[in-house]
């Protein structure tokens, strides 16, 4: 492809609203541009690189066995009254009425689809198993849409339901897709891990996150380096201590010492000189069946989803100002166990203090030389915070990392939520009528663009990835004015396109400084500039763009040199 | 691919809703399943066919220059109301409101959205021509879908929009689709004629549509067999006759006949003996400036797009029985020209008669021996009727063929309908700013799949042109729990794999006949077969889709046979 017969307005400056790294280089390098709130227009370079992401899906989705499908945007209503999503789904679910006045929306997700098609078409255990995916334009009605492609209302998706006649067939599903999202990952050229996860609102017993690592990631993951262990930290679990509590029998007793508007950790702990690890933060919550107070270590944060999980239907919410001095008889800031009276619950990591610090209930007091169970009760010990780097792994003990990552994939295994509403049932070898078994399965396609932008850049701009490259390799004719450079760039860029590879040149009529620039901002991994100075030696001048050094290569064996280092660098993918 | 590892969900009765050959067939080939009311979801195989489809297109656009971007289908209002389709586009565009309640749509076309993106970010006549496609989702809220993928809601798109500096331009860029949309169809492997069309509610100056020749086709199309001319009937040009008129110096006077409740073309005609060429049909019109009479023969219809051109803004309407009494004093069916008040156009086939009937403007009666301008006058002669079979080309004079088709692609030459209503504009070389002209380009990509089954299908189902088809070769093992059978039947699978077919292997456990019926259904061209007969004599059975003959091929041979008759084929569309 010629430059000049390519669309991309490439721009020297951030555009103003554009909070993340991605967002901005790739409306700056011409990939993408904004029509309105969280929905956006690929322009030919933004296209090429989610085509090529797209491929790898689907490639790699074939391989697995899963057969590619195409269904509607547009869904009735009445699929999902009775999916029971229609009333459950918060505002992103964008519903409307046609002009029949009927119900429809525009799909978010194809579960209740897909589960209607099966339900339609498949009668017996010998139908199965089945997998059907498609890459399809979602909508999702963010309230607040940001971050370019990384959380967009209209976006791209490949997503995938499997339907098994048992729970092992379902297993063996959930294992294909893992396989395969691990390869498309790989193939795609991007540092990820996969974790396991929370399964949230869609529903379902197992899920697992793939996570492309970037710190600029809006997740944290906890990842063992001994054993691979690796989570989601919302989900990491944590085991109790294995150390034996300190002694505690030779502390002295509780003292109540004057804290005057300490309120935070680092106030109270700074002015009694203590380790924030002795303190113990009380929060408090709103519950129907009263308050509650959950303690953590002060180095320590309540995972709310953990705290969810313990309570089972119960809701808990955090107390504002007023319940807080109603429960504590204390203003915000001096909360403690001691003789409060409401159900305590702590984590596992309040057990074994042996000298702590609290919040006295009473205000600008705290108490110090607290001992669990000499000084307080609580009502059970769990696990209860949100996992830290060198916390112990629960698998094998060693100290866990905590990486930042960007969700791109997400498996989920699903049972029988969805056939047991819809009904989507099949005959069973015994001719018995049983539910399908489901799981489902889904890609981020602009995201993993996006995450690979995250993932890959310096200050100059994009480094694409190989696979995910719009081009592969661009060529620059430094002059193009003058004859002997023009007809050298061209002769290469032919040698290059006949070797296989995707080739730009950059025949515009503009300045070695401007094409420098564009190239390093879109982010072409392979770079190939001729000169008349280079051709004065019969040469052209490579560079990669991740690296600094500069190498000659003599013209007539630069297209293959070149060629094998994108091999190497592809399969190092 | 294996059939036992794809999805194809055939039927052997049409489906009862089904109205059209290609919305039976489609259906019962297990291509497509109905969502809801004109939206489908593409199974498999009909995705197959429709990526084929869509290949095609995108080859030739990218050839013709024009680059491939992707627009969002959610489009917000204000874009709408600026180019004033917001208020003027009826109930096929589907309107809402997102959570924040502000005014989107669901596309129709793209048009403001294009419009949009080029006057951002084209400033100079250097940055054009540009030509920008995208294949893609569209939704139009249609009041009754209906023939399935040919009149659907949601459906696929190749939608393309050109950008240049002037009218010569313009002119440039409509040619070259032109040229594009020709190889495409031809490409297809489909019989199809581009015929000049009425540039309809899009608005613009000039238009063609492409039809894919059919005899169950929604359009009528004129068609010259000596010049090539064609036309949608409704844009068919037609010259006054050349023919003088017959000597009407020897006509009799008129003569009122009683024609007692005989009120239609064919119970005059039949009641005096005389041929409907020779009646004068009036039909009455409604307007602003009161009644208007038109005038065409017996054996003609108004075309009332050539009408509404004639009259200007003037809008008309058919006038219902009270108006007609009340304009000519009789009830309907005696309306007639002699002594009638109000404004009379009539065809210029009127004009030549010599010995005319037309209602005498009084119940139950008929004149008789009128000639015109003798018995009345007009206020004008025009072209005003529906081109027939027969009717004199406008171009060459040669006999005007009537064939039927469905419309799959139209080019439009906008002009500046568009950016002028959105202020697309640029800098000419002389610094000035000026109108960007505009042109658009569509191809219904789901509707050209399905006009090709309506353009190729028999009793027994589908016969897909090699280009379209969704495998195009398909081995039926007709025992296939015959060990030799079995291999053999795979042996040529792989060798026709390995000479680039694209091939299915029927490796159900199911009686031939289900097979061979499966492969006529579903269309596929070129047919092989093993069985232990064939065997026996080291040979398999081949059979084109669309002939009968059967021909026997020896095993080595067969595969290589096949491509050559796959190419032959190929090359032939």
């Amino acid at each position: 492809m010629k430059f000049s017969r390519l669309f991309v307005p490439t721009l020297r400056e951030d555009p103003a609203e554009a909070e993340v790294i991605s967002h901005k280089l790739m409306v700056r390098a011409g990939l993408i541009r904004k029509l309105a709130s969280g929905i956006y227009t690929y322009l030919p370079l933004g296209l090429r690189v989610l085509r090529k992401v797209e491929n790898i899906i689907r490639e790699e989705m074939n391989r697995a066995g899963a057969q590619e499908i195409l269904m509607p945007a547009v869904q009735p209503g009445e699929l999902w009254e009775e999916s029971g999503r229609w009333e459950v789904y918060g505002k992103e679910l964008l519903r409307f009425k046609d002009r029949h006045a009927r119900d429809y929306c525009l799909a978010p997700t194809h579960e209740e689809v897909v589960t209607d098609l099966v339900r339609r078409e498949v009668r017996s255990y010998r139908d199965m198993p089945l997998n059907f995916y498609q890459i399809q334009t979602k909508f999702r009605d963010e309230i607040r849409p940001r971050f370019g492609l990384m959380r967009g209302r209209e976006f791209g998706m490949k997503d995938a339901y499997s339907f098994d006649a048992d729970e092992a067939g379902a297993e063996r599903s959930y294992h294909a897709m893992f396989e395969a999202y691990t390869r498309i990952f790989k193939r795609c050229g991007l540092d990820f891990t996969p974790v396991e996860a929370d399964s949230g609102a869609i529903g379902g017993s197992f899920s697992h996150e793939f996570m492309v690592l970037a710190e600029t990631g809006e997740d944290a993951i906890v990842n063992c380096p001994g054993c691979g262990y690796a989570a989601n930290t919302e989900k990491a679990e944590l085991t109790p201590p294995a150390e034996a509590p300190a002694s505690r029998d030779d502390v002295r007793s509780r003292e109540k010492v004057l804290t005057e508007n300490m309120r935070t950790v680092e106030e109270v702990t700074a002015f009694l000189n203590v380790r924030s690890r002795d303190l113990i933060k009380t929060l408090i919550y709103q519950t129907d069946d009263g308050p509650l107070a959950v303690l953590v270590r002060g180095d320590h944060e309540v995972n709310e989803i953990k705290l969810k999980n313990i309570l089972g239907g119960l809701k808990s919410e955090l107390a504002g100002p007023d319940l807080i001095e109603q429960s504590t008889g204390a203003p915000v800031g001096f909360a403690g166990p001691v003789g409060l009276d409401a159900r305590i619950l702590a984590d596992y990591g309040v057990k074994t203090l042996a000298q702590a610090v609290a919040g006295a209930n009473e205000a600008d007091y705290h108490f110090t030389n607290l001992v669990p169970e000499r000084d307080f009760t609580v009502d059970g010990y769990y696990d209860l915070r949100v996992a830290q780097a060198g916390d112990s792994c629960p698998r094998c003990g060693a100290g866990l990392d905590i990486k930042r990552g960007i969700e791109v994939g997400h498996v989920f295994k699903l049972g029988t939520k969805y056939s047991q509403a819809m009904q989507a049932t099949f005959l069973d070898a015994q001719g018995k009528d049983r539910l399908i078994v489901m799981g489902c399965y889904g890609i981020g396609t602009g995201r993993t663009a996006a995450a690979a932008v995250e993932q890959n850049h310096d200050d100059s701009g994009i480094i694409w990835p190989i696979p995910l490259a719009p081009f592969e390799v661009v060529v620059l004719p430094l002059q193009i004015r003058d004859e002997d450079v023009r007809r050298a760039a061209e002769d290469l860029y032919r040698a290059l396109l006949d070797l296989g590879l995707d080739v730009l040149l950059d025949d515009r009529d503009e300045r070695a400084g401007v094409k420098f620039k564009d190239a390093d901002l879109i982010g072409i991994p392979l770079r190939l500039a001729v000169s008349r100075k280079t051709l004065a030696q019969n040469q052209a001048e490579f560079k990669e763009r991740r690296e600094n050094e500069l190498r000659f290569f003599d013209l007539g064996q630069a297209p293959q040199k070149i060629k094998d280092i994108r091999d190497r660098l592809a399969m190092e993918t």
